[in-house]
């Protein structure tokens, strides 16, 4: 499939002023900033649904809001149109949007865009990865000073003492942890040699689509928690790291 | 005690500029960043530590690099050059200066400088904290959405158990945590209403001693971790958070 890698790329930038622009409500309420965070979803997301369905008819479409359909072999959009929610209705300013473009249920080309400082990034199976058209390349970081990013799937309460074993497992081994909000992010500082792996227990196909195909073809490794390939049909535990850092970071997880 | 608060402000400015523009070894090693990072880190801490000596001589000084004396009633300055130095070492752009003036063992004057966005946080005793000159309040997000930050105290082996136990007894109750890698930033997150909390097992009063005084006067508490006040002359486990958030959270801490 022929995909015009930069009039994606456009829909994004397009689209991220309404993340950077978007006017929270001043006093903290559940109800007002879940609206907040829901409209505000939804309307990056639709505007880049139909920008992208007038650019590429015909190509299927898989994303955060809405229901979604099951992945198929067919050329697909898969969108998070705000990677990192609770971020960005904190104000912390690091969320992203992450899209990636499936064919045969796995991601060939993806594009993750940061409105905050405006960095794009890009891959495309094969074809490398890249910042803002800068080639990336994972670190070379030992595993003792390699630092890992770790999400703590929040809306899954039996999960936490997992993550929290996980912690405790990694630390002595691993230089030290980061945890961002943003899973998209966080593969983009792998891919970019800002972190050497990343883990979450549970993650959902649109949080780790286009990041995935950035951290391998930036010369990374990913998989899912206990072994396996990903899964982009469907949520898994989602573990990813640098040739250095992954068998034993995916081994430490696996026997949580 | 007289402080020109606009003079210790420039000369933060000033040497940031050694932290923006420091330029990293471009491949690994652990002997080369430990040197590039101790560098910047002395040299940062020399033309903060001169200028302030041209500016309030007389006045005390103890800092992160070197030998450190011990902290009296007498007005001394407290310094940490770079907080986050692991973040500065790889690229992460999420460190900064932090600086105190304690007089009675206690901070009276605080300021932190982020040399990547030009962001100024300054506190004075009983006079409110402020973000670039606008006031400073902490957050009313209850304890069900509240965003902790935390610390891993990664230089101390036997603390890792107890990081791990708490993440486990934290996760349930707030709504999730952040690990930046720098204490000072979280410590200015918490002063902003961006974090409802903070907490390490292990820190030195170098990098949270501007922070303690920033978050109390935005309207937060601080404590030692298992109670009593943070002592600002030699390290101590440390904890701080929104009047909604600082109970529970201490409490939570003192029992692992």
């Amino acid at each position: 499939m022929n995909t015009d890698m930069r009039a994606v790329a456009d829909v994004l930038r397009g689209a991220g002023a309404r993340i950077t622009q978007a006017v929270r409500p001043a006093v903290y309420g559940k109800e007002g900033h879940a609206n907040f965070v829901t409209e505000t979803d939804l309307a990056v997301q639709n505007e880049i649904g139909e920008a992208l369905a007038r650019l590429m008819p015909g190509v299927g479409f898989l994303a955060e809001e809405g229901e979604a359909g099951a992945l198929t072999d067919a050329p697909t959009f898969i969108l998070d149109p705000i990677d990192g929610t609770t971020n960005f209705m904190r104000g912390r300013r690091a969320s992203v949007i992450s899209l990636a473009l499936a064919e045969g249920r796995e991601p060939v080309r993806a594009w993750i865009f940061n409105p905050y400082d405006g960095t794009l990034f890009t891959a495309s199976k094969g074809n490398g990865a890249f910042r803002d058209g800068e080639r990336l390349r994972v670190s070379h970081v030992p595993p003792e000073a390699a630092l890992i990013g770790f999400g703590t799937a929040p809306y899954y309460e039996a999960l936490m003492p997992k993550t929290a074993a996980a912690v405790g497992a990694l630390l002595p081994v691993f230089g030290d942890l980061r945890r961002s909000g943003s899973a998209a992010l966080d593969l983009t500082d792998v891919a970019s040699g800002k972190l050497e792996g990343m883990f979450e227990m549970l993650l959902q196909p649109w949080d780790y689509a286009a990041g995935s195909l950035l951290v391998t073809e930036a010369g990374g490794r990913v998989g899912r928690i206990g072994g396996g390939p990903v899964d982009y049909g469907r949520g898994c535990g989602f573990v990813c790291g640098t040739p250095a850092v992954f068998d034993r970071l995916s081994a430490l997880l696996a026997g949580i």
